[in-house]
C-alpha cells in the first residue's frame, strides 16, 4: 500500500469537476483539428497553431491540478510524514516536457 | 488572397494522415484522462501525468506538422517570394509556448 | 514584514553553494558563446545550440533550488500557515516559461 | 567539408552585434544572481526568478539567431540543394527543451 492509499490523498470534488469540463471542451477541440485535416487544402500552419491551442489548453488543466495538489497534500506533507514521496513525484511531473 | 490561397500551401497527404491517425489516438488518450476522473479516489499527480502525456503527443504531431512546413514550403520561399510571411508565422507559431 | 522574513525561509547552505558553483559554470558558458561570436564565420546553428545548452544548465540549477523550496519549506506550509502565500508564489514561479 | 563550409551560412553581422550584446547583459544578470547568492538569507523563490528570468533572456537571443537563420538560410535551402541537412538539423536545435 503506497502513501495515496495510506492517506487517501483525492483530488477535491470542484477540481475534478473543473477538470471533467475542461477536458471535454478539449476533447471538442481535438475534434475540430480532425475535421480541419479532412480538408486536403488544409495549411500547415493552421493546423500547427491549433495544436498548440490544445497544448494551451491542457497546460491550464495541468495548472488547475497542480495548484489543487500543492494545497491539498503537499503543503501538509511534513504533518502526514511523507515528504520524500511527496517531493520526488512532483519533481517528476514537473520535469516532464 | 493571402500567400497560401496563392501558392496551395497544403499539408501533404502522407502527412496529414498520419497527423489524423495520431489526433484520433489522442482523442481517445483524453476520453482515457475523463473516465479516470469519474472515480472519486483518483489521486491528482496520476491526473497530472496523464494530461503532461497527452501534452507531449500533442508535440509529437506538431513536430511532424512543423517537419513537414519546413520541407515543403519554408525551404521554397525564397523562390516563391513570400520569406516575410513565410518568416513571421513560423516565428509566431514557434513562440507560441 | 512578509512571510519570508518572519519564518527566515533561507535557502540551505548547501544548495546554496551547489547553486552558486553550477552558474558560475554558467557564467564561463556564456563568456564561450560570446568569444565564439567573435568569430564572424560562426554559423547560425551552433550559436543556437550553445544558447540552449545554458538554457538547459539553468533549468538544471532552477529544478535543484526548486526541490529544495518544496523539502524546506513547501511541505511544512500548513504547520507554518502560510499556505496560501506559498502556493501562490510557487504557481507564479512555476508558469513562468 | 559541410554545407556550412560549402555555402558560407554565417550569422548575419547584425544580428551577431545584437546577440553579442544581449549575452554580455545575460553574463551581468548572471553575476548579479552569484552576488545574490553570497547572502545566505536569501529566499529560494527569489533565486528562482532570477533563474527564470535568465531562461526568458536566453529565450530572446535564441529567437533573434533562429529568425537570422530562417531568412538567411532557410528559405534559400531548396536553391542551396542542402533541404535535408537545413531541416534536419533545424528540427534537432528546436526541440532541445
Amino acid at each position: 500500500m503506497n502513501h495515496v492509499e495510506c492517506h487517501g490523498l483525492h483530488l477535491d470534488p470542484k477540481t475534478r469537476d473543473d477538470t471533467r469540463r475542461r477536458l471535454l471542451s478539449i476533447k471538442g477541440h481535438v475534434e475540430g483539428v480532425l475535421r480541419m485535416l479532412d480538408d486536403e487544402t488544409v495549411y500547415c500552419v493552421d493546423a500547427l497553431k491549433q495544436i498548440k491551442a490544445v497544448n494551451g489548453a491542457l497546460d491550464k488543466v495541468g495548472a488547475l491540478v497542480l495548484r489543487s495538489h500543492l494545497r491539498d497534500h503537499v503543503v501538509t506533507a511534513q504533518e502526514r510524514g511523507d515528504v520524500d514521496e511527496i517531493v520526488d513525484e512532483l519533481m517528476e511531473v514537473l520535469k516532464y516536457r
